[in-house]
């Protein structure tokens, strides 16, 4: 069975990081060069130069091309080189580069490393919220030195929030959404998860989102979609007790796992609020909490679990399954199932 | 054959060390978690969480229990999971961790990483000293990033002394412990090695020994004892010339050795002196020179040595073996034939 | 086929930089102690003692021997322990190390890995200038963290100079040495790679030529030699149009590459000039340029080519062969032939 699951859009990056200077980035174990050409279409190729392997990605954009920054070839959209600076400026045939399907939607940058031929932009996840009026958002990115399937474990079992983050976007154990929680779990489409967290009357709210509802009761919800390989959406609410979620505090967040193809994992995030769009400090605020909780308290934790584990096949070392594992354990299913599919047909 | 001989008492620490507060510790490849319970006795469990294999070090005694960090699984002292808190609280059967034999004697900690049926209190070190009025103490440790026989070997072996430690534990080889020295070799209880060094009349003290003695002459006595796996005891002493050594300086010390399982050490020592008991700052010099000696002298030239072997299995490599490698090369034999016998059994 | 060419001379310094401490260095794979003796010669000893495997290079040398870190044993200059300072002397047959053949010329030392029966010295490059009174001079050292192939590449074709080097060596592409260049290629001796560029009324000299020769057009001439198994000298003129190059700026360069045997590879430059040599501003901003150039821009492209190809063996990749490329592939083939001869014997 192939290692990754390659029919699929994994995320690249954020739209407004990405300018005419090209950006590096390792998908799958595939090294990518992506830049944004003087029209802004976005593209993508193989980032090792077939001359002598250089970083594409360090080369320059020369009008709609790639300038190789070792001894100057020049590749356009397709990966093809169109122009060798040297001699009597013969290119020879392997001279070229593979190019790969990418897609821009809604902030994101997504690549499909598969077979092109099956890129369907109907399976881009959407993220509508991250580019609307009606909300603030913030947005991050951190390498995690673990596989992705774990970070994927980390997030479809919020149980580990108020062990884990009880200063951030969990709070302690014993008030809070430590509290009888109500789960619920089922799968769409074939291939989409949700797991659905509900506290009723939760006596406070996590601290993250204290300064947007303040110190007093609520219903708390916690939405989770899972969709293969590796995107997941969480929407937080906090309303009224017992009234519509929809009318109460909306926290969507974004959480996008790109596998290195080293072991490690690039974990794209984003988060947004329905209310106090214009207060910037609790923009940067809202950042803070998320960088906090993502990079000093869930990186180490799942890196710890993957080097004791010594392995990344967790199911391999049977581990003691909770009830609560449930959805994380359909995930790992249904994504095997899927590469399985894949590996059978190449 | 096994890589580390698991039948024997190895240290996890000192005692003053540990608290309530989990300690980590590898042991012959093993990863625990060690902690004091609120009674005081020591716990000794597997550091790997059945769950999701979080490290259980960084965990919270909570009562006499211990709690994982990541999902807050609850566990006792024999390594069984007593508490679930989330869902129905069901727990699975195969969530429970091994609990190892652990031992506090006179300031150590002690763990049995193999069968804990053969686990025998008779054998482990002594080290009364160490607790004792009669002595001023000081503790330490080192990683150390070699294989634990090649320390083992460095120790047993002192005629090092004067050309890697002469500002230090050695003096230089043209005075002092460089002079004419006397060795007795012996083998007790089978397993037990005595090597024993003698200088009559040596014209001065080593430098360590210089503040506690003066810089006159006197016999210098230097007996080391090692006892499988991997402890020694050091005693050192200067006496008036041909006093009996007990009325002299006595300046014990301890070296105990416990392999990590990846190619490193935990070199825990101690070091003590039956004069100026009162004198913090002789107290203070005491520790500093054995810190020098072993972190700036000793470890590097161990590792570099290792690096250079290329190896750790020193013997695959045919040394040139000298007189003077008697207490090192039958060390080695007692503990290969341990290792065998163990291995056999298993 | 052994993985290097082993009857060769490596560089292994530069003169000045050789005193009576001994200098550590690994050289295809073998591990030398390398020391000056009172009498100012050079002894090159495998650098592992053969008692516990110290690190020779650490050792101080005594008279005209060398004296082990460690427990003091001492060899002579033909690698043969001569001392053994304790109990009853006895020195074991096989505590002997390996001698190698080391020759110093003309300011740089050189060492033969491989038999010693076979070492030449009419083999060695000759580096005549720079230890003439006629050339300003300096000497300088990288640890390039990638093959000495990929070096070589880089060195043969530089046609990358005007892409990776535009503000120091090279020039912009668009004007300078990015103009047409005359290319001249032929193969002397059998194994000699001679590769010649040569500019016509180049507009204005690189900038390293600036300070040397001013703002105005020239001819631009760049004479590369290479021999087995790594070693090349670079002369660079700049003269008035149409005039013979001995009459204008000559600035001749060595590249002397030697694998470690680990995949880095140790790189002895060295740089000079026939004009302006009383200036030691010149010769320090000549320093600094070629620094700047290897360190800074050379050497981060080549370890991100090997980095990106994840082996060292460029042709298993089959790259895209440019006609700019035929120097490098000559290299190549020249030494493969070498190798594949020298193995055979052996
Ligand atoms: S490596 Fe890209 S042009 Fe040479
Ligand atoms: S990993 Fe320990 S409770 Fe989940
Ligand atoms: S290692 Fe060189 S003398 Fe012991």
């Amino acid at each position: 069975m192939a290692p990754y699951y390659l029919n699929s859009w994994y995320c690249a990056g954020w739209s407004k990081d990405l300018t005419d200077k090209p950006s590096g980035i390792t998908i799958c174990g595939k090294t990518l060069a992506i830049y944004r050409d003087p029209a802004g279409s976005v593209v993508a190729l193989d980032g090792r130069c077939p001359h002598r392997f250089a970083p594409l990605a360090k080369g320059v954009v020369v009008g709609d091309r790639l300038q190789c920054p070792y001894h100057g070839l020049l590749f356009d959209r397709t990966g093809a080189c169109v122009h060798n600076p040297h001699g009597d400026g013969m290119i020879p045939p392997n001279a070229r580069v593979e190019s790969y399907p990418v897609q821009e939607r809604a902030g994101a940058l997504w690549v499909w490393p598969g077979d092109p031929e099956k890129a369907d932009v109907d399976l881009l996840p959407s993220t509508d919220w991250l580019v609307s009026d009606a909300y603030a958002t913030a947005t991050g990115y951190l390498l995690v030195n673990a596989d992705y399937q774990l970070v994927t474990d980390n997030l479809l079992d919020l149980t580990h929030a108020p062990y884990l983050h009880p200063g951030t976007v969990g709070g302690r154990p014993e008030d809070s959404i430590g509290q009888v929680m109500e789960h619920s779990f089922e799968t769409t489409d074939g291939n989409v998860i949700h797991s659905n967290y509900r506290v009723r009357n939760m006596p406070r709210p996590t601290p993250q989102l204290l300064p947007l509802w303040g110190e007093r009761p609520g219903d708390f919800y916690a939405e989770m979609r899972w969709q293969p390989a590796s995107s997941m959406e969480l929407d937080i609410f906090m309303t009224e007790p017992g009234e519509d979620k929809k009318a109460g505090v909306h926290v969507p967040t974004l959480h996008y796992l790109t596998p290195t193809g080293d072991g490690a994992t690039h974990y794209f995030f984003a988060i947004g609020r329905n209310v106090m769009i214009d207060d910037d400090e609790q923009t940067r605020l809202m950042a803070h909490f998320a960088r906090i909780a993502f990079e000093e308290e869930d990186e180490p934790m799942i890196r710890a679990c993957q080097d004791l584990m010594g392995t990344s096949d967790l199911m391999s070392l049977r581990p003691a399954i909770l009830r609560t594992d449930v959805a994380g354990v359909q995930a790992r299913r249904v994504l095997g199932k899927l590469m399985k599919a894949e590996t059978a047909v190449a």
